[in-house]
């Protein structure tokens, strides 16, 4: 960290101007300088912005991760074997981690993984696994990779101190223009994967109007990017893209999201649901080595064998949970209001805005606006229906669950806005588009 | 200024980052907001990146100019008649301003003038002035236009709020590398002459290896840039192009180039320094419809009939100066102390470098590190030949003023570093390089 002291940074920022390459030594004085306030905030802006219009190459984004990962605390997971985390790029309804990493586990390789919680419009899974009693993310070190080497789950909260650098620049970021970056996005997301150790990542790529990448040429730019870095950092990163114009499953709420998990983890899941898991679980398994076909056929069986329920089950207990309760999903609470929205004209759902959706959850309750507030397990929002389905006039095609009808008008409005129905079926798109490692 | 605070500072980031064209308004919330401490100085920084790389449009670095003209305190001539301003792109030893602005008031054109200070190794035409006792620039504003209309000629120090968002922005350019930006250099300079309000503004554009413009094409883009910004904001601006590889004349220091002034007014000038300033005076009058033939034929006869020396006669005695010094120019105080760097090789002069010598005169302590310094006006560096010119072994090429050895060996040091002698003739450069109109 000496040589980082040496640097002028006006002529670090001069030279990417100019278009040139960073070292890691001078991407290190620029990212750790800031982070610790030796940087000031105008020369990292006038940087980013650099950075912005004139690019970072493969190596040098990976460099920049590699910076920020290092830029807090970093997990070491030892010798713990086949390590494995996932990341998705946002979704609402998005409950595919709580289905795929017991997959994972069922399949011999061993998730030690850090979450957060959901902010706004987004879910995030400690808050969906605290719908069932006693369930914890507090777990210390020791338990934690424990747990991980014994049962191949354990989940932790995110450390305040992951991957500070990420923090700081993408508040900087955020008022100066430069968020749509390729090579900050995806040095973004990666710092923190890096930081949290797995030596295999599966990455969901969401592409659509409600995704933050619109195009699928956009989502594979950043799934290569990401890609780029692990080859870079000594990382197996493999990423699928998927289509998000429409929330995954059926269900979008807390309790009412675990629940889905349980059916999928029972093979009985929804379609679209149960084959992104699968696929993840491919990706992952190939990153090791293994023959597709065979990953696939393994993937599938533990769906159907019950070794994917029993790892799950195993992980809630590990954790402090009531067991119990994926036993018998009757014990949930969920919310008792009831309200359906109605189809007001005869076709085909043509869309389901999964931002209205995911919207219309927090109203109802079942989210936050600002971290810490509480959050009610129990609301949620069910669709009865999914784009491409046929309609009469006056059937039911989403389902509210309310609580004393908190929130009711606003979801209610939001739902009825994000919903077009058509007179034609609208043509279906694939839910897995491309494939990128 | 009611509509700056509508505009989402981001969103203006963004549409510059995006090669698009501000509006005026748009730069008043974006460089009003920043003097006003209102927009914090990483979004200015962020901004300044695009502007580097997006650059801008002619109309657009106007806007920016008038704006930064706006942001202080606006010189108004009011009715005062033909009013023309002249600035140089730094110099060394270059006591145009002395000569040219007597000449023009003797052509009948009002030179209503601020004048800066010297800083590091560029000298300012108020220091060089007060090397004459009791001549001051610190004149009300009554009195200074009072004598712009009598005489045709008033100097006043710079204001304090003349154009402070310039020096704002000029600071921050400095740490996020991007000085060398034409737009910004050229709204930098031109936004400080739109306010001091003259309708007419001729500049000596430097080119050359000492100079902030290193190629002629390089100089005629800025003053292309600032030719623009005149036609665009109603003044006239004519720029001559000029090669700065070796300090104009023969005198460095403040005495000594009075001294050297004194003698050009009287028509006994060194060629290059008379030939600049009558091509400068030609551009101001042809500025004003004069033919170039006539104007000059005029311009070289202040020089002659000797009505540039009585301007300059007044001038110092209007501003409180004792005109016995214009009369017999024994009476400065010149430093008694002398010492002349000889020839080392037989063949010619090649390079006597600029900055040098800029550097040697402000060691001898004719020259101030730091704004309010007080200085030696007495010492300097003599040219006692010029590059091109035959020398023998042992001939001095130099002569140092110096005042009891202060600064001596560092003076030798320098002055001997930046001379070049060399065994062939060196080609000559032609002093006015270009002219832009």
């Amino acid at each position: 960290m000496t040589a980082t002291t040496k640097l002028h940074i006006p002529d670090l920022i001069q030279k990417k101007r100019d278009g040139h390459e960073h070292s890691r030594a001078e991407l290190e004085a620029l990212v750790l300088g800031y982070t610790r306030n030796e940087v000031p905030d105008y020369q990292v802006a006038a940087w980013l912005m650099a950075v912005y219009l004139k690019g970072m190459t493969p190596p040098e984004t990976a460099a920049l991760t590699l910076v920020m990962a290092a830029s807090g605390d970093q997990m070491n997971l030892g010798d713990l074997p086949r390590t494995v985390d996932k990341h998705s790029t946002g979704g609402v309804g998005d409950k595919t981690s709580l289905i795929l990493t017991p997959m994972l586990a069922a399949l011999g390789l061993t998730v030690a993984k850090m979450s957060g919680r959901g902010l706004a419009h987004t879910g995030g899974t400690i808050d969906k696994l605290e719908s069932i009693p006693g369930w914890t993310s507090e777990l210390d070190e020791a338990h934690f990779l424990e747990q991980a080497r014994t049962i191949g789950l354990a989940l932790v909260g995110q450390s305040k101190d992951l991957a500070p650098a990420d923090g700081k620049l993408y508040a900087l970021r955020d008022v100066t223009a430069t968020v749509d970056c390729l090579p900050l996005i995806a040095s973004s997301i990666m710092s923190k994967k890096l930081a949290s150790g797995a030596h295999t990542v599966v990455l969901d790529v969401k592409v659509g109007a409600g995704a933050f990448m619109k195009t699928l040429e956009d989502g594979r730019g950043l799934a290569r990017a990401m890609v780029d870095i692990g080859k870079h950092s000594g990382r197996q990163v493999r990423a699928v893209l998927t289509d998000m114009d429409a929330p995954l499953g059926f269900m979008a709420g807390n309790s009412l999201e675990v629940l889905e998990a349980l059916d999928t983890l029972r093979g009985h899941g929804p379609h679209d649901l149960t084959e992104l898991c699968v696929s993840l679980a491919v990706e992952a398994l190939a990153a090791q080595g293994e023959d597709e076909q065979q990953a696939e056929a393994r993937a599938r069986a533990t769906l159907s064998d019950g070794s994917a329920l029993a790892k799950f089950r195993a992980f809630i207990e590990g954790q402090g949970g009531d067991p119990t309760y994926v036993d018998d999903p009757s014990l949930f609470d969920v919310a008792p209001g009831r309200e359906e929205i109605l189809a007001t004209s005869s076709g085909f759902v043509g869309k389901i805005d999964a931002l209205s959706v995911g919207r219309a959850v927090l109203v109802l309750g079942g989210g936050r606006e600002r971290k810490g507030e509480a959050i009610d397990h129990g609301v949620g929002v069910e669709l009865l229906r999914k784009p491409g389905d046929a309609v009469q006039t006056g059937d039911p095609v989403l389902r509210l669950y309310h609580r004393d009808g908190r929130g009711l008008d606003v979801a209610r409005g939001l739902l009825t806005a994000g919903l077009t129905l058509q007179a034609t079926q609208p043509a279906q798109e694939a839910l897995i588009l491309d494939r990128v490692n």
